[in-house]
C-alpha cells in the first residue's frame, strides 16, 4: 500500500512550517537566534488549574529530529522542494535550548510552558507536533487530576482504551491519567511501556461463552484467585449478585472475592443494593466497581445519593477529554535575533485582544508565601529580573491592572528547568511514579478554592512591571506602523 | 526510561481480554468458534449515516498478531501469568475469518460493520484494539463526510494536527477525513504515508520574523511562486490585504497570486471587505481561505451571510470530532460453538433495552430500489436466508414492529466482503483515491432527507422475520433461566 515504507517523525508537522524555514535559509535567516514559547489561553474545563504532561515525549522526538532519506525523497519527488534546501534540512538536527516546565507541574492559562530558544529555521520545524503533544498530554492530565480530586482516596482507574483517538492517545492518555492521579489502567501496553499498574478481570463475554454466570464465574476463579465478577450480564440483582456470592461461598479461601463490577444500570441504587446482600452474605470486605460513561459530575453525583462504590472505572469521558476535547495551547515567537545580533522582542496584534501575545525572553515564578506554604499566583518577568530578591513584591493583573497586591515573605519559584542545553539533554527524565508524587505535592500548596471542579476562584498569573510596559511598548510600535503604512498607502 | 524498549501492538488491549483467554485456554474453550460482531448504538453528531475507516490499519494489526518476547516476558514478571499459559500466547496468531464492510462505506446504528468468526481465545484478544481503531477513524470520516457535505464543490483542508488526540490521530484522523471527502491536509507525514495531497503556506511567526508583513511576503514569494498570504498577523484589512495586494502587483507575473488566508476576526465581513479589495485591484482569481475553529455549522453560518470564502481550513472541531468525541462501537458475542460442535446463538440482555444485542451470524444487504437507485434501508439477516431471492421483501421497525413496508423491484446488496479467510488476507486493500471515490458515490443512493446535517430522517436499519424471531427466542430463554435460578435459590 504504502510507497515509503519507513516511517518518521519528521515529517510529523504542518507543510507551513517547512515552507517557513525554506523561506529563512533562502534568506539566511535560518540561523538567527529565535525564542517561542507554548502556553494556552484558557484552562480546560473551566477548571482552576491545569497539570501539565508531555515532556518526556519531547524529549524523545527532539533527540530524534534528524529528516530520513525517505523524508527527503517524499519532499523532493512528491512536494518539488529543490536540492539546495533538501540538502540543507538533510542536516538538521535540534541544537536549541528548551527550557520546561517539568510533568506534573501546576500550570496556568497565558503562562509559558515551555521556551525553545534555537535557530530560526528549527525552532519553526519543531512546533506542530510540539503542540500536538501538550495539548493532548496536558488535557488528559488535568482531567484525570478533576476525576481523581473529587474520587479522592478512592480508586480510579482509566478503562477507555476502545473509545480513544486511536493507539497512541491510549497509551499517552494513560500515561498522562496517571499524571493526574489514576492509580491504574487497563492497557497492557501502557503497563508494559511505562509501569502502571494495570487491572481488569473479565467482560461479559465470558459469561455469554459459558451461557450462564455460575459457570463462568467458577471457571474464571479456577485461575484467578483474586476475584472480581461482572454482575450485569443478564439481571444484575436477581442473578449476577447471587450468583457471585454462590460462587464465592463454594470456593471458600480458595479465592479472594475481591469485588463485583457493575456497568449499567442505576448504579446508585444497584450500588446500595448489592452491599446489602454482600454484607448479609458476610463479604464485607468485598468492594464494589463502577463503570458506565463516568466522570467527575457523574461521580459526585452518586456520591451525593449515597451509592456504595468503593473504586471507579473510568473511560470514553476520560481518554476524550469528552466534554472539552482539545486544549489550545499556541506557539509564538516572542523574540528573535535582529541583522546586528541583538535580540529583538516581536509581538502579534489581533482583533480579539485576548490572542495579543506578550513579547519578550521570559521566565515564570511560583510565588510561594513561606508562612503558609500556599501559593500566591505565579509571576510572569523578564529574563533579567529576579523577583526572588524582592522584599516587597507587587502583583498586579495584567488585563485590570486596578487589581494589585503586595506580597512579603515569599519564595519566587523558577517553574522552568533546563532541558536541552545546545541539543544536548541536559535533564534526567524521572520516573513515572515520581512525576505523579511531585504532581500530588503541587496541589498541596493551592487553596482549596482553586481546585472545586465547578466554578473554581480564579489563579493570578501576573506580569512584572517590567514585562507588562515592554508590551505596551510593542503594542504602540505596531499601531505606529500600521499607521505609517497606511499613510504611506493614501500618498 | 522504559524497561522493554521493543514495542508491540499485542499488548494494545485490556487485561481483562487476555485474562478471559487464559480462562477459556484452561478450559480447553480457547478453539471453540465463536463468532462476534462490531456495530455502533447510535450514529454521532445526530447524522442521519456514518462513514466507515478503519479497516486498513486493522488488517496490517491483524496480519502482524504475535505476541515478541518481552511482552510475553512482561506479562512473565510483571503481571504473573504462568509458564503453561505463556506457552500457548506464544504461539498464538490470527486464525480466524473476517468479513466486514470496506473503507467508505455507509454505516448505521446496530447493524454489524465488522463480523469476527474465529477459535474463541483470538477473538477476545483482538477486540480492544479492534474497536480503539473503528470508534476513531469512523467517527472522523463522518464527521469530514457532513463538514464536506456543506462545504459543497469548494475546498475542504485537514488544519488540525496540533490538536488532535497524539499523533496517531492526527495521522489516521486525516486519513479517515479524506475518505469522508476532504481534499489535503497540512501534515507531511499524512502525505507521505497515504499519498494525501499536503497544502499549507506560511504563518503568523514568518510575519513576526521579518517584522512587517510587506517584508515577509516578499521574501516568501522568491521561493514559492504559487503565494497565499496570511493576512491577519497585525490588522487585516489596513495591513495584510493591501500588503498582499502591493507584494503581488510588484511582483507582477512572478508569481501566481492564489489566495489570502484569514485566520481570526469576522470572517463573514473580513471576506468581503477582502474581496472588494481584492477585485479593484485586479485579482478576482485570488482566492479567500479561512480557517479559525470552524465545522458545519460555522460554515453554513458563513455561507449565509454571503461570506466570500473560497476554500475552507478546519482543525480542532474535525480531528478531535469536537461536538461528540466518541463513537460508541462494541463488539458483542453473537454465537458460540458448543461442546458438541453445534454453532449457539448468545445474547447480552441489559437494563437498557437499546443494549439488548441481537444474536445470531448476520449478514446485512443494503436494499437498493432498481428503478429510481436509491436506498430503501439496511435489512439485516441471518446467515443462511438470501433476502436477494425475494419477489416481496417485508422491511419492519425492529422495535416499532408495526412500522413496516414491503418492497419490490429491488437489489439486495451484501455489505460485507471476504477480509480474511483462515487467517489469510484475502481481500486486496485499496488505494486511498478509491476509497474516496467509493465514498463519495455511496452517497448517490441516499436521499437528499438523510443526508441534511440537522434532523436528517431516520434511515431504516431492519431485521428480517428470522432474525427477528430469534432474537425473541433468544430473550426469552434467559428470561426463563434466570427464573429458574431465582427460584432455585428460594428453595
Amino acid at each position: 500500500m504504502m510507497k515509503y515504507t519507513d516511517d518518521s517523525l519528521m515529517l510529523h508537522t504542518d507543510l507551513y512550517q517547512i515552507n517557513m524555514a525554506e523561506t529563512y535559509w533562502e534568506d539566511n535567516m535560518h540561523n538567527r537566534r529565535a525564542v517561542f514559547e507554548v502556553f494556552f489561553r484558557k484552562l480546560p474545563f473551566s477548571n482552576g488549574y491545569g497539570v501539565f504532561a508531555g515532556l518526556e515525549r519531547i524529549v524523545e522526538y527532539l533527540q530524534n529530529f534528524s529528516f530520513t532519506e525517505s523524508d527527503i525523497e517524499y519532499l523532493r519527488d512528491e512536494l518539488g522542494y529543490r536540492e539546495d534546501y533538501l540538502e540543507y534540512l538533510k542536516g538538521v538536527r535540534f541544537t536549541g535550548n528548551v527550557r520546561s516546565m517539568v510533568e506534573g507541574e501546576l500550570v496556568f492559562a497565558n503562562e509559558p510552558i515551555l521556551r525553545i530558544e534555537a535557530p530560526l529555521a528549527e525552532a519553526q520545524l519543531v512546533e506542530t507536533a510540539l503542540l500536538n503533544i501538550v495539548n493532548y498530554q496536558t488535557l488528559i492530565a488535568t482531567k484525570a487530576s478533576r476525576i481523581k480530586h473529587v474520587v479522592g482516596e478512592q480508586s480510579a482507574m482509566e478503562f477507555g482504551t476502545r473509545r480513544a483517538h486511536e493507539m497512541d492517545a491510549a497509551i499517552w492518555g494513560t500515561r498522562a491519567a496517571y499524571i493526574g492521579g489514576f492509580d491504574a489502567t487497563s492497557n497492557v501496553r501502557a503497563g508494559k511501556m511505562f509501569g502502571i499498574p494495570v487491572a481488569g478481570t473479565h467482560a461479559h463475554a465470558l459469561v455469554q461463552a459459558y451461557r450462564d454466570e455460575y459457570t463462568a464465574f467458577h471457571k474464571y476463579a479456577r485461575r484467578h484467585k483474586d476475584c472480581v465478577f461482572l454482575v450485569d450480564t443478564y439481571d444484575t440483582l436477581k442473578s449476577g449478585v447471587p450468583n457471585a456470592i454462590k460462587v464465592a461461598k463454594e470456593l471458600g479461601d480458595k479465592i479472594n472475592f475481591k469485588g463485583i463490577r457493575l456497568d449499567s444500570g442505576d448504579l446508585a441504587y444497584l450500588s446500595k443494593k448489592a452491599r446489602k446482600m454482600l454484607d448479609e452474605a458476610g463479604f464485607t470486605e468485598t468492594k464494589i466497581i463502577a463503570s458506565n460513561d463516568l466522570d467527575e459530575n457523574t461521580i459526585i453525583n452518586l456520591k451525593s445519593q449515597g451509592a456504595r462504590i468503593d473504586s471507579w472505572g473510568i473511560g470514553t469521558k476520560l481518554i476524550t477529554a469528552y466534554d472539552q476535547a482539545a486544549l489550545g495551547a499556541v506557539y509564538k515567537l516572542v523574540s528573535i535575533e535582529d541583522e546586528n545580533g541583538k535580540m529583538q522582542d516581536t509581538i502579534k496584534i489581533s482583533g480579539n485582544p485576548e490572542k495579543v501575545t506578550t513579547p519578550g525572553i521570559k521566565k515564570v515564578y511560583r510565588i510561594i508565601n513561606t508562612l503558609n506554604h500556599k501559593s500566591e499566583g505565579d509571576y510572569i518577568a523578564l529574563e533579567d529580573e529576579n523577583p526572588g530578591e524582592e522584599k516587597r513584591l507587587k502583583m498586579f493583573h495584567p488585563v485590570h491592572t486596578f487589581v494589585s497586591k503586595f506580597v512579603t515573605n515569599f519564595e519566587a519559584k523558577d517553574l522552568h528547568l533546563d532541558i536541552f542545553a545546545d541539543g544536548k539533554l541536559v535533564y534526567e527524565l524521572p520516573e513515572l511514579q515520581d512525576i505523579q508524587q511531585y504532581a500530588a505535592s503541587n496541589m498541596e500548596v493551592l487553596w482549596d478554592e482553586y481546585k472545586r471542579t465547578m466554578h473554581p476562584e480564579e489563579y493570578p498569573v501576573d506580569l512584572s512591571e517590567a514585562c507588562w510596559e515592554n508590551k505596551m511598548r510593542n503594542i504602540e510600535e505596531v499601531k505606529t506602523k500600521v499607521k505609517e503604512m497606511i499613510e504611506e498607502g493614501n500618498n
